[in-house]
């Protein structure tokens, strides 16, 4: 990266925005309530310049680029899909020029598309995974809709979604289960999730073994503070059972997620036999937007 | 069934009340709004009047049978659950008396438990299950939490659920893909299961094949119309996966349902190879509740 950058992960709900100095360091952090869904029509040179517009003042040179919904079909412009096996390099390469209040030039990164069996598709989950900088491996951005990537010889061959944050919200929160549910206390932290990963692994499958996470309070076999646990564990399990399906055990995971995340897949991965080694999120990004705005023609 | 018969299928939100003559034949029916969670603390007894008094004045020598969440704690009486294998005079042994305004007495049927691998419970299809009259069997009732019971030598051997109904109105109404989704039109419904059934089968699993029905929507493969037809028949492909995995692959599945249901699981048990037979669920409602009747100690 030959000089600063101002990099922003533009999401549906919140952007965050980093000053990026030539050595990789982040020299300075945003974040803002101010997701695509936020932004009016026309309204993007604005929201970016509420953003990051301090950013651009202290560093007028340096290059920008956006990552992530900014660039779907309700963002800024649309940066159609690049097709998987994809480089970073193709990545880089279709990335769409935008202008700033000022007149300046953004460049927005795509997203990926697969055609797997299912047509699937990732936006901004793509800088992440190139910033890991792998030759060869399997990835797992947990998240609202979890993504799961192989790569192979440096390109991102295929990868898959799996709706879990979703229906983990929507289980724990709307359905039946979450009458009984209490937030955990003492060790039902372990304990759920102890049986969430047993439960995954049951004949009957989700659909059957969620409903235990009624039945089993209801017969005071489970603690009320298990119930999020256990469906999350139950979840991820489901996730790594059907991501290794998808793409074979691989040697190690490489898992981006911190915080919460962080803790409970790398326990899910653990219960599963899985070695992993996990990335931040933001180190990821960090690195990612790196690589590939080396790669853009500015 | 030696005397006239007034049975209530009752609820949490809605009361059936049938009056059966002593052939088996239903004389009359009444259905109301009057589930267990509309009636308040000691309120049974009057509730019982507004729906079946009629009943009752009519045919004072007719005993009262009353089964489903009636029984639960939050009805009338708790009728303890009786734990499977259940003969049917297992299930009539355990009911439990409840005294009606007039001072008459009224049995309330028992639910079911099962304890394989996960406790589970349901309370009502037990009835409807011993209406079949089968001495060996896989039934299957469809519903917002699915049941499917296997029968042995006349017993209810064992039992499983599956939140099949309750997991598609959250994806159908509450989830991201409820976005895209419009009601079926033209060939929507059968192309919508035509997808959902093979993607039931897929390697990634439930939480993976989910999410295409968004992106092949985005993807101009999935009309939006597909899309709630595809959600329904990859949940109940699903479900039938849980249930032959659990109980193996019967000659021929009892399938009790009607209407959508009916034809739903009808096209997803011939989508799976599996033949069935369908019997509604007030047939084997009227002639569960005769045999069990039958077999009370009044």
């Amino acid at each position: 990266m030959p000089s600063p950058l101002i990099a922003l992960d533009w999401g549906t709900t919140r952007a965050r925005a980093f000053l990026i100095g030539a050595d990789g360091a982040v020299l300075d952090r945003r974040s803002a309530d101010r997701g695509i869904q936020s932004v009016p029509e026309g309204g993007f040179p604005a929201a970016f310049e509420a953003i990051a517009g301090e950013f651009r003042r202290s560093h007028p040179d340096a290059g920008i680029v956006l990552a992530g919904m900014v660039g779907s079909r309700n963002g800024w412009v649309e940066a159609p899909y690049v097709a998987c096996p994809a480089t970073p390099a193709a990545i880089a390469g279709a990335a769409m020029p935008v202008t700033l209040e000022d007149g300046a030039q953004a460049l927005i990164l795509p997203g990926l598309s697969c055609d797997e069996g299912a047509f699937d598709v990732m936006r901004g989950e793509e800088t992440l995974i190139v910033g890991l900088g792998l030759d060869d491996g399997l990835v797992c951005l947990p998240g609202t809709h979890s993504k799961w990537a192989l790569i192979e010889s440096g390109r991102i061959a295929r990868f898959a979604s799996f709706m879990t944050g979703e229906v983990y919200g929507l289980l724990r929160q709307n359905s039946i289960l979450s009458r009984l549910a209490t937030e955990p206390a003492g060790d039902d932290a372990i304990e759920g999730a102890r049986l969430g990963f047993a439960a995954a692994g049951r004949a009957g499958g989700l659909l059957n073994a969620a409903f235990a996470g009624r039945t089993e309070v209801l017969a005071g076999r489970m603690a009320p503070g298990c119930v999020g646990p256990y469906l999350s564990a139950l979840l991820i399990g489901q996730e790594i059972a059907g991501a290794t399906a998808l793409f074979g055990r691989p040697v190690r995971v490489q898992l981006v997620a911190d915080g919460v995340m962080a803790r409970s897949y790398g326990a899910a991965l653990a219960a599963a036999g899985l070695p992993f080694e996990i990335t931040s999120p933001e180190a990821a990004f960090i690195a990612g937007v790196g690589l590939l705005a080396g790669g853009l023609a500015r």
